[in-house]
């Protein structure tokens, strides 16, 4: 939720590229190899050794323009080379706040599409199955959807979707309640803007860049 | 779906108890070293060398009552073998057939419960997600539950109560689409029968046999 929020936001304003890495370890070696910043959270704090954290707020455009961005997302970049080792025929990230951009696309491309959720240590969540059932509800006239993981999803998405944050606080999520104990409350409403962010992050050779550029 | 609750339906018309196998082979292994009856399908159909189906149907009381079903269930199976695995203190089966039996059991014996559902070909289905949902809907103020999975799986149910049968038909379930193309509408019926079968199948030393005898 709020890793692919953050990707959106910093492109959005106007990073030139983020690159998601799975490890503390390896965000530090880039931070020393090249002219970026480094961030990423573990636990909800500031990793030892990275500059920043995990919170679209810390991205405004006067700070993130023109920067390239390291950014740790352990369950994000397991996805990702899962995605790789599947041939993926492109790979883009989507969050609450560049919904459209991304339902846009995946109609244009009438291309088989793989909805895959970062989830919170191998464990379905709350808020991945919310935006997969929000993009499914969008786009599902121009696919044939087979499985029941999608109908879950977008059942659960449009149960939520009069308001995501109370859904959210009202079942208690285990995200919502990680966050809130760290006073975390503007980022999760953040998180549920749509189309706050009219941006479509797409990897490419290692990078996330914004296709509408 | 089906194997709860012909599970539940055949110790309800008196079967002394079911042997649960994971393969084909093992079933008729067993048939010709016990006086057992064997029954499983692959594919909708009986398995080859097996002599009766999945279908709840199948064992009524003038068939079933003192007998033992040997039933392979490919999914069910790999479930049990992995709670034992986990040293689960008791392992019982439940179908909505038998929701309030195990509702009822689950409730007074004051432990920690997991709802394993048995899926299909390890993919996330709706009608074991709405059985897992159905029991968190009644027995959730007795629990403290903290995973994410169970408040999906209680969204789903709740949001499909009111016809569980339409509902699976509404959603273009994958079970129902299969079931219906083998003219299996009424099993899909019963299994949403609820309390049809007041029994609590547990598992005891290789078999399930009925805990209220």
């Amino acid at each position: 939720m709020r890793a692919t929020s953050t990707i959106a936001t910093a492109l959005n304003n106007g990073a030139k590229s983020i690159i998601p890495v799975d490890s503390v370890a390896e965000c530090i070696k880039l931070g020393k190899q090249m002219e970026v910043i480094t961030a990423g959270e573990r636990d909800g704090q500031i990793a030892d050794g990275l500059e920043y954290g995990n919170s679209p707020f810390t991205y405004p455009r006067e700070f993130i323009k023109g920067k390239t961005l390291v950014l740790t997302t352990t369950n994000g970049t397991k996805l990702l080379h899962m995605a790789l080792a599947e041939n993926a025929k492109d790979i883009i990230t989507g969050s609450f706040p560049n919904l459209s951009a991304v339902c846009n696309y995946i109609t244009a491309q009438k291309q088989n599409v793989i909805l895959a959720c970062a989830a919170w240590k191998d464990r379905v969540n709350l808020e991945d199955t919310l935006f997969a059932g929000a993009v499914i509800d969008r786009v599902k006239e121009s696919f044939s959807i087979k499985c029941d993981a999608s109908k879950i999803a977008e059942t659960l998405y449009r149960e939520a979707k009069d308001d995501l944050y109370e859904f959210m606080k009202n079942k208690d999520a285990s995200h919502y309640h990680r966050l809130t104990s760290f006073g975390l409350e503007k980022d999760i409403r953040y998180c549920f803007e749509i189309d706050a962010d009219n941006v479509l992050p797409i990897y490419k050779e290692g990078r996330l860049i914004d296709r509408f550029i």
